[in-house]
């Protein structure tokens, strides 16, 4: 990447991706420490707005928030036999700790099923205790080989929600619960269609029953996995001794789900919105909303021009929205412009002396539509109720974000019927969204992706796929009851 | 502990501190993670309390939250040398990871100077980069021998502010506003007054120039540090290769600050303002600002009641209030009670049959006036305009803790001028905030610490302090310009 550049999407969306993120200042990997990645303040932000409003719909559906420590002894991760074999691997390792050589090693929590299982066994002891509705905000560790920021690091952070119920009905129905706030998040907040959906038993969380699950379509064709809500069963329950005495006066172990969403949702929202001039925001994320570059070459037009961006500021403010004013000397215009647009801000205010004498200012989308001659429209707005007119445009803009992301969602997927045009949508280091049947098996499962390098992103939900018909498996012709989602994935 | 029992402050004030934790559902030490707690519920709301308040006067104040990796090189440690002396006994250490010994362990931040100030080095390169005002909400980790809930544990929550600047004026500047900040924050919201003053050079934070401070007086006549700005200087600057450009076109260390609060504070509020009934909160920080008790018999009266009840509880949250409705049936209207005292709900709405046909309910107060007979005052109140009404007992409440705090601080606050009277105050576990002279070297300190368990909290700030003037150490009778702040501690 040569200084200041962003390499175009059509040339390398591996170093646009890199570059958006650099550029946008929103992280950067931390070099000195393997794998993980500062969050820079630009990128923060945006996971500050995403925390706000998942906290609030954790909260609405009666969820608290605790802290569970960060380490975990060794011992307990050996408890649930699925759980350590997918976790142990990554685990990154405390030996030592006020100078000397521990007993029992403690594992950094690559998540905390089996600790909070563990204090869940305290406090759980009647059926009057359930259900026990917890949620965790938390930094979590996974050694990775191969990293990518936001998507991939070994340290992340993300939320946990871990809840305990007396039969597995709730446990069900929380765990689907979770999952619609998921979806009704990505939908309303990052304006970012998801399918619905239910893993293999390949892909399902180590211990769990069942996982649900949400996938992106991302702008080059692969799938995202944006968040996981998992069925536990007693699975955790037997192995921490998590027991209630029911109605009757029986002890029963409880029945359990947790679901998560973590700082990888930033790189979805990049690869689902960003265009080659940088990064996109929709409003309802955005850090700032609108920017207001003021216009000026004398010093008496600078007072005025000054006077007059403070006060519109001021004004937006009062309706709601996050405003900065770009007052900087050091830079022209259009250089602020450039930058802004590059930090994905929606809204450009421009505002010069000769706006203050026509009361009106201009302002530019942060993807405008063009006009005849390609070049990006800007519109003129009066002073007067500027509030209202940029925060109808900001929720349009919300809107037409949302709706472009769903026209490529349906243009990126097909139905394919046949091995041939199977192989044919995944060589060249393409991918799509691909309906296709599938005879049920994972030795079928891990042969094709063996071949092709496509997954098996879900087994639709009703209504987020096409509808159930029954069919032939592309790859070995046996009967299948429904068509399968597969992709390659991030 | 008998279980359900509170011990008497009189009796026991340590177990006192424990039981209202343990009653009120806080917190609990986590026992399988040595030194570590679990932040339950109710405990976690009050923390999600004070960091909303922090966090919007950190941003009023113009600071960007970031997020920085968990993991410290151990290298990195020992680049500034006070630093590592005063680190170096406590740290977690990580020597495995991805299932293979790492070439070069990584410590768990116990704070991120160090990391943070390696990457100020990479980001700042101009004047125009500076101010740099950086703040961060994370847990880090100390591994401590003696822990005590909230008090001093190994893993801990916090947040940790790191600021850089073109010159030392402007850093001093910076610490100066994040102490008032924090001073602001206690009085305003804590209802805790504080102490501001500077630490000597034995109490000072490792690596920095100055450490400012303020110190909250316990019911005990304990002092509890419960936050600190530190002038660092040039010192992580150097250690980090962190230069800037000057105006004038030269190279130059920047300077830096740095400063925290954690979760110790919500023992410091528990040991302000809590009783023998258990947990007494300020209506600032509380998760619950008013609980609802329905009162009934038969079953025509309890939909009435709770129809009411619930009806009462949507208007006052309209008016902005956290209200909860206890409904369950299987506990009486006493347990209830009992329960929310211990939970410190600063006041209780009581609603039966009668109170309906009245338009009118009965409150009580968390902290209430007692009559003559010595029985807790309730008030009738009518249930138009409630909201109001019982907003401004909320707010005298506020105010009515803080003067309570501000009183026995005052009470508690002595000058002694002799030896003997001093070793006096100290004698047989006693503590109060002392202002004493002293001759301002660390021997004398040391001195007065081993013979008395006290130690000096700090060199009080003008107007914080008794006025300036003039004495004699109490211990050498060497000469003093100023008296200090003496106590025991947390």
């Amino acid at each position: 990447m040569a200084e200041n550049r962003i390499t175009p999407r059509a040339e390398d969306y591996a170093q646009w991706y890199q570059d958006v993120i650099a550029q946008a200042q929103l992280a950067e990997a931390a070099g000195v420490v393997k794998g993980c990645m500062v969050i820079r303040p630009h990128g923060y932000a945006i996971w500050e707005a995403m925390q706000a409003d998942l906290d609030r719909r954790f909260k609405a559906t009666g969820h608290q928030n605790a802290s569970f420590p960060l380490l975990i002894p060794m011992s307990f991760m050996t408890k649930e036999a699925e759980h350590v074999e997918g976790f142990a691997p990554e685990l990154a390792v405390v030996t030592q700790a006020g100078g000397k050589e521990l007993e029992e090693p403690y594992a950094i929590r690559p998540t905390s099923e089996t600790i909070i299982g563990h204090f869940f066994s305290k406090w759980i002891d009647s059926h009057r205790d359930l259900p026990l509705l917890i949620n965790q905000w938390a930094n979590v560790m996974r050694w990775e080989l191969r990293t990518r920021l936001f998507l991939r690091t070994s340290e992340f952070l993300w939320q946990e929600g871990h809840t305990a119920h007396a039969t597995h009905a709730e446990a069900r129905e929380e765990a689907v619960r979770m999952h619609h706030v998921y979806r009704d998040f990505c939908h309303e907040i990052m304006a970012m269609p998801v399918i619905r959906g239910i893993k293999t038993a390949n892909e399902r969380f180590a211990g769990a029953l069942e996982t649900l699950t949400i996938e992106a379509l991302m702008q080059d064709g692969k799938a995202l996995q944006a968040g996981t809500s998992h069925d536990l069963g007693q699975n955790f329950g037997r192995a921490f001794d998590v027991q209630f005495q029911n109605d009757a006066g029986e002890r029963e172990y409880v029945w359990q789900t947790s679901w998560g969403v973590s700082t990888r949702l930033v790189g979805a929202l990049i690869m689902t919105h960003s265009d080659d001039d940088g990064l996109v925001l929709p409003p309802k994320l955005a850090p700032i909303h609108v920017v207001i570059v003021p216009i000026f070459r004398k010093d008496d037009e600078k007072v005025r021009v000054l006077e007059a961006a403070n006060r519109i500021a001021a004004e937006l403010r009062d309706d709601g929205l996050n405003v900065k004013v770009d007052d900087r000397v050091s830079l022209k215009p259009g250089a602020k412009y450039y930058e802004w647009e590059r930090k994905g801000v929606p809204l450009r205010i421009e505002i010069g002396p000769r706006d203050l004498d026509s009361e009106s200012v201009m302002t530019k989308l942060r993807v405008a539509a063009v006009d005849e001659s390609g070049r990006a429209v800007k519109e003129v707005r009066p002073m007067a109720d500027l509030g209202v007119s940029i925060g109808k445009t900001l929720d349009e803009f919300q809107t037409q974000l949302f709706d472009t992301a769903q026209a490529r969602l349906t243009a990126g997927t097909v139905h394919v019927d046949t091995w041939d045009d199977f192989v044919d949508v995944f060589k060249d280091g393409g991918s799509r969204f691909v309906y296709a049947h599938w005879d049920g098996t994972t030795e079928t499962e891990l042969a094709i992706k063996n071949e092709t390098k496509a997954t098996i992103r879900c087994l639709p939900t009703d209504g987020d796929g096409p509808e159930a018909e029954p069919g032939k498996c592309i790859k070995t012709g046996a009967d299948s009851a429904q068509r399968v989602l597969f992709a390659k994935n991030y």
